[in-house]
């Protein structure tokens, strides 16, 4: 029986922790503002944009969404990104992806002003996670399995973490932010020889793959904490993760369900960065980069 | 008995690939140049700044230095990367590091044009390692790392390579640019509990801690390949690498050895990448960023 890490008594503290910072910049007369910039009606994206603009509703936090037609042309999505870095009123952004085929999305996604960038999409960001230099937000989700090892403190010094999935969106920032901690990082991913014994090694899993279920009982053993980053959806149309959860959980240690799990964690940080960004712009007015 | 894994065919093939397309760059009356920028005289820069010219000289690359004095103030630094970066015959540069202590080397590494940056020292060549997108060159140490690795046909996809450093000369973006070649990456560092364990279980072994002989045989099985990243001096001023080599050379498979290993290898890719930013410099001339 290994215990639920929920993501509620996370998202709790870090609502505890932002709300006297959202008052402060109150009384500077700012709110802390979030752009939503998607394009189409993926059911996907409207899912995460309601809960997204549910959370910073109770929190205070503005949302101004900018939504274009699935056909739009790049310019006019272009035109947006400009709106978002332009408008001081703004202080983070969200730009939804995957976009259209016919967008150049590495191109959309530089033009975000690395200051606004509060979900780590840009190059500047992404050196930053690197290099532990430079400025920028570190990826949403990347960020919320730190936060929640964190609040369930679970040691990383010296343990073994393994991560398996090397997206530029979990596997490869959440890496680069578990070797800052001195915990020692395996990257493994589809072409890992002998996965299972890989990831059994480890002490905390991060899986992170978007295959439903793939993790089953044999890439697990007593003692581990596994980190469930899958939002898939299995044949029958039900909601569950990269993990097995009924195979894992008699095995493992701690476990976090999906969902009740770490998406609503990333929702979360996604709304600290921008109440960090806001609180940034008023430290630095009319900032530049 | 290892197989002696030596820089000089690794070396001699670069210089084979070279050698026509310095001859092309020349009919279009361009001789590649490669500025060094050095302050102060280190023992370490000048001898490396020697071997730099030696192999350029052989080559057909020019070599440009820019030197000042060890307390010459930032601004001087940055007035010679100005330089550097607005003279367009010269294609790439070389800072050499660590600088004097009252410099600020994040500022100065951040001035030179990501262009002209063949050892990738800016955010921008690091975030295309990180992202595989972008552009720059990675650091030349790590991708000697991968030529010799290539040269050897040493296989990667799918195998168990343990990174041991994690700096970003060396370890964080080599083991990019490994998990780029599907081999399932651990970086390891002097947090990491039961190195020895760790270490040993890699079928490749990159070996980038920079303390001296600290590899001994409790970190060895045969089958295994060991790259030598270190350069260092004992106590008795004699050249060494983080291998104990006398230990590891009866166990494992195959070992570069220090001196004679990948040192020489990372000059030669500092002199393609000059080649490469001199070809790009001709298609692009006048080029931005």
């Amino acid at each position: 029986m290994a215990t639920l890490l929920t993501g509620k008594p996370v998202v709790d503290r870090l609502a505890q922790e932002l709300a006297p910072r959202i008052e402060a910049l109150g009384r500077a007369g700012i709110a802390p503002t979030l752009a939503i910039v998607r394009m189409g009606e993926r059911p996907d994206d409207l899912s995460y944009e309601r809960t997204a603009k549910k959370r910073a509703e109770s929190l205070g936090i503005a949302v101004h969404p900018f939504v274009l037609p699935e056909d739009a042309p790049q310019e006019a999505l272009e035109a947006a990104l400009d709106e978002v870095n332009a408008d001081d009123s703004i202080h983070g952004c969200l730009l939804f992806r995957p976009l259209p085929a016919h967008i150049d999305e590495a191109r959309a996604c530089e033009l975000l002003a690395p200051r606004k960038d509060v979900d780590g999409i840009t190059l500047a960001s992404l050196a930053s996670v690197f290099t532990d230099g430079g400025t920028g937000f570190p990826p949403s989700t990347a960020a919320a399995c730190l936060e929640l090892l964190d609040h369930y403190e679970v040691p990383l010094e010296g343990k073994r973490v393994a991560v398996a999935g090397r997206s530029l969106v979990v596997g490869k920032p959440v890496s680069m932010m578990l070797l800052r901690r001195n915990a020692t990082v395996t990257l493994c991913h589809s072409r890992t020889e002998n996965l299972a014994d890989v990831v059994r090694e480890a002490d905390v899993v991060i899986c992170a793959t978007g295959r439903a279920r793939m993790f089953g009982a044999e890439f697990f053993r007593p003692g581990q904490t596994v980190l469930d980053v899958g939002i898939n959806f299995d044949a029958e149309g039900n909601l569950c993760g990269d993990v097995d959860f009924d195979q894992a959980e008699p095995i493992v240690d701690a476990l976090t369900p999906v969902p009740r799990g770490l998406g609503t964690v990333t929702t979360s940080v996604t709304m600290a960065h921008t109440v960090t960004a806001a609180e940034a712009a008023l430290a630095a007015p009319a900032g530049g980069r």
